[in-house]
């Protein structure tokens, strides 16, 4: 089933090979709009239907496949930032667990195409038991949008692509600003220059996009390997899961993300002078650790890609297979920055294994059967 | 570092090949003596401390690798069996994430050393926070047995295989008679039949292992493979994450586990051939859903693995790769008895490989360094 919905809208690629290249070229703006829409200029945070996360004492977050990693990614936000517990799962366990829901919970679903059965089947068990029922989608007209009590659209424009890119990052910008609100809601203080620095995000994700770099060679590198790990901690532990499940899907390449501290515990063993590792280690105080499981994998052969910023490169890349330099952001806002470079990994090693790239084998853009 | 400590208990192998085969036949044994020392006469569970989740309004879990993979199986049999929210974590993102602690949490902490650093760095965190701080591991005279409130200790007996496999089973076995107190402490009604089911479960194990049954020959075909997906829903998809780890770390075969209904966001890109993917499927109110999504692994010229009772086998078993038929027992009891298969699996499957089972490659017994 590759059915394609794009309504009355009319998409091109815009002198892009793929659908995908142009979905990710286009982050920038989309993330500018979508932090225009909910911040106002003295950085007050306005969210539809007046969510006041005082109202709640914790946060349900139900999604699939990359809309999980969203929500993963959004568990330690809410957590660092606002002090509220979050649960997350994702839809097709979720719905049939029958877990008990709290009545001061706010039960959140994420869907691009807002149509996913069994994150709608999700939304459903909790409807009637949690205090409200709000949607993150972007198809604010779909099934998930209608049942829910109160609808945050991403605003990402129609994504043709099969894996998702813009939708993704506009996803966790949402997740980012409520994790915010629920700070000021609940009296904590902002940690400063976040909401400065995501202002000023877009522009940076411009500069990594237009700026040459080594992407393409270290994906020519990538195409070879039949098993590729990436690790992550932290804030950025679900990037490397994101960016396994993108080069999965698109590549072929059997690629699994990993919590960098899990290393020891087992998939170390897979590691040898064939299995790319990819470490993503923004400059956060977990640094030091992600660089010592990274030592780990140099110690036993495994040949390491490594992401950081340029401090970080030159103290740590001299031993690595290769780098790739990010400027360096606040860190609660790594996970965003850290994401651009999982996609383009994915997309250019895509491209030079020549697989279809927007209509990967096997997948549908929404699953609309369980 | 390859350091086992077995103080002063002599170990041989009592005539196996491995201390992994060895250990994996004292499973039933080993988990006949944890029930009967937890469970009396009248079918009344006894816990040590008096632990009553009465006092309790959630359980924290913390653990590393094969560990946490108890505990998410512990989430769901708290959550179905008791009404009783559970949260997971690995202890290396626990403990740096500093999440909120609630003053009524039970906080469990399980290692089979009860050395892990980072499950003793995760417990450290909580303790002044959480209600009670209880431990489960197999040496009682462990630091997280020290720092606990309470110890429940597995009684597995020395473990030398770096790969768990009779710790595993016995941790399952006290996380669920831990939840079968909680729902008798909370006023649930048991599922009729659970704990005669559970009592008899060490016989079944006993018939499942000394079956002649075709898993050398089914292992023999794993060995070709590069790459392995297991999967699982439920209450079994926390043994698929288990079946690949163990696999991962003994064969170096790349396995993954992924819940069964996540395939479609994703994973199945990677299906084809040469990708043998594993289904776990006991008849429980799951079973149609699972073997809808394998046959879209059959319908993308998957190779299957169908483990389920004779009925799923008699009824979906002709269109499999091969299939493996297990004894039927009570739902709530199929992860631990769908964990005998697996083991097996990853066992033979490392002897046909020719690697050293009982010690692969790159790996520790206790990983007692971050």
């Amino acid at each position: 089933i590759k059915v394609i919905e794009i309504g009355n809208t009319r998409v091109d690629k815009a002198g892009h090979k793929h659908f995908m290249a142009k979905e990710i070229a286009e982050q920038p703006a989309l993330l500018a709009d979508l932090i225009a829409n909910y911040i106002g200029a003295d950085n007050t945070i306005t969210l539809p239907g007046d969510l006041n996360f005082a109202d709640y004492d914790r946060v349900l977050m139900v999604a699939c496949g990359t809309g999980y990693y969203a929500c993963k990614t959004a568990k330690n936000w809410f957590e660092t930032v606002a002090g509220m517990p979050v649960e997350v799962d994702v839809a097709s366990e979720y719905r049939y667990r029958e877990p008990p829901v709290g009545d001061r919970t706010l039960a959140l679903y994420l869907s691009q195409s807002g149509e996913t059965a069994d994150t709608l089947a999700a939304l459903r068990y909790t409807a009637g038991k949690a205090a409200t029922i709000a949607a993150i989608v972007n198809v604010p007209e779909s099934s998930i949008a209608r049942e829910a009590d109160v609808v945050l659209p991403i605003r990402a424009g129609v994504e043709v692509s099969v894996a998702s890119t813009k939708a993704f990052t506009n996803q966790l910008a949402i997740l980012l600003m409520m994790a915010a609100k629920a700070a000021q809601d609940r009296g904590k203080i902002l940690a400063e220059g976040l909401i400065d620095g995501l202002r000023a995000l877009p522009g940076i994700l411009n500069v990594v996009l237009d700026a040459p770099d080594n992407v393409q060679s270290i994906s020519r590198g990538l195409a070879e390997a039949r098993d590729v790990l990436f690790l992550g901690r932290g804030a950025v532990y679900p990037i490397a899961l994101e960016g396994a499940l993108k080069l999965k899907e698109i590549s072929y390449i059997h690629a699994e993300g990993y919590a960098a501290g899990e290393l020891k515990h087992g998939p170390i063993a897979l590691v040898d002078k064939h299995v790319p590792v990819i470490v993503l280690a923004p400059r956060d105080r977990l640094f030091d650790k992600t660089v010592s499981n990274m030592q780990e994998v140099l110690a036993r052969g495994g040949k390491v890609v490594l992401i950081s910023d340029e401090a970080g490169i030159n103290e740590f890349g001299a031993d690595a297979w290769r780098t790739l330099t990010l400027p360096r952001v606040h860190p609660t806002l790594a996970p965003i920055l850290y994401t651009i470079p999982v996609q383009l990994l994915a997309y250019h090693t895509a491209v030079a294994k020549g697989t279809d790239v927007d209509q990967p084998r096997n997948l549908a853009k929404s699953v609309t059967v369980e």
